[in-house]
């Protein structure tokens, strides 16, 4: 465990919940409500502005800006990039999630254009969507990451993520069984989470708004990206204990539930958090 | 307490019941599932049809129009117009959620053309919003109130209400800690709510539906708004009372299950509304 | 009771969970997050891209096709055809859910291009929808069956639904009070459901979903189609008398539940399904 980063995380709550930064997200329209409603849940307030018309307006009035690819089509990419590059302009930090990268060519020339026009503060995604953004191969399918790529179990990942972070001089953030954070230099393994989590849709999306949120609480960007991680994957496993029996409706409203809950605390004493030595 | 308006506002709610009025909404992607669950709920029956090509024939089998602004684009605003044109051709009245109103060049553009071209019956919106479309200087902060705005209560809102009320002829309703509603003329004060219903995300919108239900059954429009703000704002409590201390994702079901349960007889027990004398 | 088709239905459950099916799906912005989580429920894997440069390789790498007419416009019946013509190319079945035909120009336009180019492996939708695709006399009213059309009782739907399987040489399901299924030679009738699924939104919809699940999972049509009514039925009654009493809200997380939990025994010792004598 290294406890001065778990403490650190587990503070970021707090400030999250005290400064209530407003996040801007440009993100799909399968998981957006929970994308919102997790943001207001960990402290922080959403606003999902997408047209090319005023996203420069809103992302200059918020704390941070998450672009979600969950739902392409090419009047987003616009808004997207005005957006993005408005935020670089603007000091205010950007997060990546690459949803389905490497599924079709809309998803890669897309995730493409985003990483040379923008400069982003942390990319989050699956084991396969990462690969595809490391131009390594990858294979996945739909939205979701192929078994052939989660195979390596992290050792793979970690080699992943460190080249990705320092081909875009930024935080990555793998998530899976073992999630895998690294800004290139330092790199973090989290094992926290549920595997009931895969069963709900936007998980994932979830946990991007989760890490924007942090990042437009004014943290270290390695730091916001755990906490993201690790708020989500705790909240997954409480909800589990509490609702799992249930089913997977009942699951998903205490996650939300949780995360609601979520105190730095709960961080402290549940969060796995671990240097990898390979 | 206002008890004749409580108890004409309490017998809406048989109405809606009753006459299952179809409510025509075009609103945005974050919150339309919760706004159709909602109107639905209150007994009405939703249809969300966007498109210029076909709102003019929905919204003429339609017994209201509610136009909602929170994720904007110009394909979308074009058909906010046809329908609101269609619908004042044909007696069926509009609401207008004004959403972010002051957040950008886009959002003040598209409500004064809608203002300009649609006559409402009414429009709700938090104080931002509504000195936004008043004239006034208002300080949206993304799509919720900003604290600067709330900060004069009731007093500073009635005047605002019955201001845009005049201008635009037309029943005003500011939610926030105090309710206020006004036709221009008589203007009515709600005390009812919670303020969890601030952390979830919807609930807005959620009562711009369930006012365009009320609408939609017949009902006066000052009435109506009132029977629409005193609805969520009741359900908001009965359900904290249930759910509250669970979380905020059981509190979101739970505030759907009470807009589902609620009678007549509990507006009317539990409907704080009065006159102000200033 | 049609026990061998019981068993066959109730097999698809286990088949769906082993093979874990990815449904594409080009959908309504109200209920794709219903939809998406009801497909993960069921034990199969959602993707919901809708834009027309993507559609044909994503419908390259799924196992079903659900096209679903709920919000319209333009841009996605471009997609629609491209991916329904892709998925016929490929070998990959597509369902259709005609949401509102016969409530606008529009609806009726885009339904009967969908047929024209696209072969369908089953249409689901009220027996409004359906009629109007016959090209009977139908009352739309919105998005839901009107009583006019509803009327006649399973008698009148058990004849639509045989010319319309017939004409176009698919499985064709009315779901309502009496469900029906025919492929235009065999005819089903299944009893299960609850009404109070008639009062959340999305639930035809999800029913589309599941058949699509169903259909991914290499069923013969007719009985993934009568397996994904009876599933939802099935789900709708059990989650009704664990939380009917509470409220709308939760009966809809409920049935998430239970769609997770279903079982092939349950499917047996539940579903009321019989061949009609006329």
């Amino acid at each position: 465990m290294n406890n001065g980063l778990l403490t650190e995380a587990a503070g970021l709550i707090s400030r999250v919940r005290q400064s209530k930064p407003l996040i801007h997200q440009i993100t799909n329209y399968v998981t957006v409500n929970d994308c919102a409603n997790v943001t207001l849940a960990i402290g922080a307030s959403p606003v999902m502005a997408d047209d090319a018309d005023e996203v420069a307006e809103i992302v200059a009035i918020s704390s941070a800006l998450v672009l979600n690819m969950g739902t392409l089509n090419n009047r987003v990419v616009e808004a997207m990039i005005a957006a993005g590059q408005k935020a670089n302009e603007s000091g205010v930090p950007v997060v990546l999630d690459p949803v389905g990268a490497g599924a079709s060519q809309l998803r890669n020339r897309t995730a493409r254009t985003l990483l040379e026009r923008i400069q982003f503060s942390v990319i989050r995604g699956n084991i396969s969507e990462i690969k595809c953004l490391a131009g390594a191969n990858a294979n996945t399918r739909g939205v979701d990451a192929s078994e052939t790529d989660a195979a390596g179990g992290p050792e793979g990942g970690v080699g992943i993520a460190r080249l990705l972070a320092r081909q875009y001089n930024c935080v990555v953030a793998i998530t899976g069984e073992t999630d895998i954070v690294s800004d290139g230099v330092r790199t973090l393994c989290i094992q926290n989470g549920h595997k009931a989590l895969g069963s709900i849709t936007g998980t994932g999306c979830m946990c991007s708004a989760l890490i924007g949120s942090f990042c437009g609480a004014g943290s270290d960007d390695l730091v916001a990206a755990a906490a993201g991680v690790m708020s989500m994957g705790i909240a997954g496993e409480i909800a589990f204990e509490q609702a799992g029996h249930k089913g997977l409706g009942s699951y998903r409203v205490a996650l939300i539930d949780q995360i609601g809950n979520l105190g730095g605390e709960t961080i402290c004493a549940r969060g796995k958090l671990y240097e990898p030595e390979y």
